[in-house]
């Protein structure tokens, strides 16, 4: 069966024929791939900038995709909540042996003991078929999603985020004298799907969000801004004085310590800077009246990767939710979409154009 | 009567003869001042680096002094909770009308109206006698620690960062697996009083306890820590690798860039640093590596400042309990006393060779 | 225009023609009523059951109806967040001078002063037009719910009571040990909307849910339990054994002490029971056997009532979700509707029949 | 060695002889008892009321004591943090395998799978010497602390029932005006050790504290309450009326329903009510006024059973702060001490004019 994969060690991705899986048995499951996404982090291994990148013990190759839709086939005897015909979402990250894995939240695992499917150690879902343990599938309740539920994977990352930011909150009195998040401004950096989906999330709890990026493909960023109730600027947040970004939450997703500096001086009192890009480029300098001010605002910086099973779960309520009352915003998200053999070229690309590409399995 | 002030915009504190307070009435209480503590704001401000420091509405001087131990001489009509004879410690922020300073939770104020005894726009409590009200006076109820209660000041700002650390950690499983601290790593960088206080603290609750700084002022540093079970290590945190300095929760109380830095990389997964220093010198280039390390890793940063009334009640708990358990460590913190006459030169020095100097006022 | 009221100290609603409002001025709204739902309290107050309703001062009679949808007409000068067209649901509960209503949580109101419209001095909004400040409205985002959005005033209650038992839940781990909800099991007693509600909430969370009723009005019940995945068994818990319903969540909607006092008994350690139901009927008798039981497996009993302005937010959001993801659910639950000069009779009726019945205005 | 055990489905305790340990090896520590505490649980075994007693698997008796204090005699060769000398206070409960007991919270064990020494399939305390492993033994650090330290087994628990409390009441807003705890009225029944321990704890951390009960042995209530700043009523709660102990908190540990019946009632808005007590005799009757009141209020109750290791370690900080604030205190409440052949009567017997009893083992 076909596979998309790369080898370590090597830059370009390519296709690949492998052995389908065999089973399912006792709690495992047959499945046949329906889409998967494209995100930064798969072109980063392609290209080879991601040094955790890692086949599975005793192989070459690594399969890629972590963002998968699948359906389900065939299922081991143990199964109990899942049947053929079933959709499901598969997880990434596995669990390994420390305290945080042991309670299901290997999203927080502190030994770096875990793999992930398609990423480190474990092969991906861009294959037509693969076998998983029940444990790790997520069901798609709401069969009408179709495609959008390959939005599940990197939207969980972001339920996950908003959770933390919740929790490190309670540090001070969070919500408005209104008792509602109304009064609360949210900048959001970066027009990826990552930028426009946390723009969705703290929009549809009634925050004020404002969404800034250098480029807007498509004029999708701008669309999709007037039908969640967000703001849309055009603009290189680096050349913004903090004075016009002035925001309880600040949100980066492009990972550029420029932009993060100037996010930390934009935060009001008691303001959250959430840390959620990985670009491992520039730099930033941090002076001490900045580190001064920090401490005076009684700031909290959070850095949040990944999310556990109950944060998949949400997020596919948000993708029903969205579905239904931000028109066809997700739609629009998904701007490429191919099967398998045309995919490669662009996956091998630098995505320019792209918000979401994704690749057709069947 | 003395007190001690300073010209705003003018460097040099000095001893100044001002009228008595009148009163009390309703529920003022009428207060003689025993002991003053002097810190790091306090030079600060004589030596006008601190640009938020102000005297009160419609006078040239402002008098000195957040860090108070008083003795209550008389009490207005309405007052209940205290007698004359009793020792209270005064607070030193007072709430605007934000809706965190209408909680009682003015150290979180969100639009700094506020004002601080001593430091902007009222003074403080380096004078014989002043009147406050019945509200913003925590009672000393532990008679037998003498001057030893001037460290609440300074140790309730501990204390809230320690609440704090406890409430953001909720994002992850913060307790070991034998249900307590005791495998957690502690690094605190600095000496100070602040330095010290953060130590036995963290050193109290459980945690593994390592206090780095530069210098051992009269060998009290590592004195103190052999008796809180802590470790001490003379050395500049900036040389050390980060390795050498791994980090489940990092404290700066430097406000070193250069530090601050350090500890982010020596943060273990889920690690926490705790910013607490303001020293306004100095800066640190953050690397795009590092902010996808403290993504990857689900690192919090948190700055805070003040403490809220509770904040207070639970410093002189814990002040009781560390001169309980503790030997004569909190009594080795207070390297230098003096009456007010004689205490100018000092507070107009750089304080080389102290850690806690202290004003005694009768 | 019309109205429908009651007289207190007088059984029986009554249509009657008053003025209509004047208006709006500053931040004043001019609403026209689309929908009113009616509830059990609705009826208490017409059968004179409930003490706490009460007319506004200076006026003999209280114009009813606390659940409602209404249309913006016009707006004063200071209005920013609605314009005419624009749907809102209006709140409940309006703050008094506590320090829970201070911060917009009059839901957890601590002096017991407050009003509620169509409830306790106030009126509410059973009329053909009514003016309120742009505060206490909600605006409903999703044109799509229709008349709907009438059910958001009960929800947020539960909303509410969710958020409660997530709080009081991290007392102990509350996930399961993938990470999820999945494991936990949760039994709702009462099948009326209050009880269907509940059942949607905890499944759509992933929630293994049970609703017991003695009644399954029109086969409602068991039709939606099947849309939402929940099981439905018709019974009367009080019949049942403990063993029967052992529940990690027991949530009862009857206020029957017998049904309590069941349910503690059904609850597994660290268990929680959600007390919402207010039927003032009936006892049972705690044994000390059972509060020793309550005590040695870690029990939590929440009492919860209203919910604050995010809730309801939320609770638009549900439904917004639910009409994606539960098929014709909601639409089931609005069994009765009718023009106000048809409701009356209804009104002062048992409701028998009903599930959710609902007035239409224009 | 000597040891005081019971025959499991045999009324009264004994003094028997029983081979000394062999060991240590590993992680295994030897320790010399010091003293062990009899409280309510001990009596209950003996008079064969708690049907969860159990001897250890294949033993006829069950050697009694779960309040201990031992010094460290020898320790196995992978001993890392105690020495020979050390005093320490051993645990009582050890996990079973449920996900709470893997995080090191078997206090909120979730499947009943553990034992406990003392008590239920475990050898307790009350013998000469013992074996057990490190991670189960709790270093007493404050060696002035001298034979009070017997205290931190019960007052463990006291411990983790307020760290719950805490953590139900972020349901609302929980500090007063002032950032305080000082307006909130904290209500406890009964004035066994636990009663007074629990009045310590609360008044140390500033609420208004009363104690209720019905006896006053020997005066120690009396007194001890005016050295706390608590008050003390000697009264039966049950004939008071609910308006006279109107609380914030209300604390039984009688386990008399008529008692929590009467709290209940006592509530204001938002209150807690925390059953600690297990008598296992009474019984009240719950009205639906009663619940409907509760819920009307957002009251919370809660069950709460032991505590983990780091409760222990906070109770001995209490111990050590209470020595130096609480006067004699402590000291008031060690009643009777003496050596294990003159204990077995006392044991017997039914613990009237007693408020802790301690037994001396060298």
């Amino acid at each position: 069966m076909k596979a998309i994969a790369v080898k370590i060690g090597q830059k370009g991705s390519f296709l690949v024929n492998v052995e389908p899986p065999k089973g399912p048995v006792g709690n495992q499951v047959l499945l046949k791939t329906l889409y998967t996404g494209v995100c930064g982090t798969d072109r980063g291994i392609i290209n080879g900038l991601l040094n955790f990148a890692k086949a599975e013990s005793g192989k070459e190759i690594l399969i890629l995709g972590h963002e998968g839709l699948a359906q389900v086939m065939d299922v081991g005897d143990n199964v109990r909540s899942l049947r053929p015909g079933d959709l499901v979402v598969p997880m990434v990250r596995r669990p390994g042996k420390c305290i945080q894995c042991g309670v299901g939240r290997q999203d927080n695992c502190e030994d770096g003991d875990f793999v992930e499917a398609g990423i480190r150690g474990k092969d991906g879902f861009m294959r037509e078929y693969f076998i998983d343990d029940e444990q790790y599938l997520v069901k798609v309740k709401d069969n009408n999603l179709g495609k959008l539920a390959v939005l599940t994977e990197p939207l969980k990352n972001l339920v996950k985020a908003y959770d933390v930011y919740q929790t490190v909150s309670d540090r001070y009195l969070k919500m408005c004298s209104d008792g509602s998040y109304e009064c609360k401004k949210v900048t959001v950096i970066g027009a990826g799907p990552i930028g426009i989906l946390f723009s969705m999330l703290f929009s549809t709890h009634g925050f004020q969000v404002r969404l800034i990026s250098r480029s807007d493909k498509e004029g999708v960023a701008t669309s999709i801004c007037k039908k969640i109730g967000a703001d849309f600027t055009q603009a290189d947040a680096i050349k913004l004085n903090p004075e016009e970004m002035v925001s309880d939450v600040f949100v980066d997703t492009t990972g550029r310590p420029e932009v993060i500096g100037k996010g930390l001086q934009a935060l009001k009192y008691n303001g959250v800077e959430i840390l959620f890009g990985t670009t491992l480029a520039g730099n930033y300098s941090i002076t001490g009246a900045l580190v001064t001010e920090a401490v005076e605002k009684n700031v909290t910086i959070i850095g949040t990767v990944d999310g556990a099973k109950q944060h998949y779960i949400e997020a596919l309520n948000y993708l029903s939710m969205w579905k239904e009352t931000y028109g066809n915003s997700l739609e629009l998200m998904i701007t490429d979409e191919d099967v398998p053999e045309n995919s490669i070229e662009a996956l091998n690309g630098d995505g320019k154009g792209e918000i979401k590409r994704i690749v057709r399995w069947s």
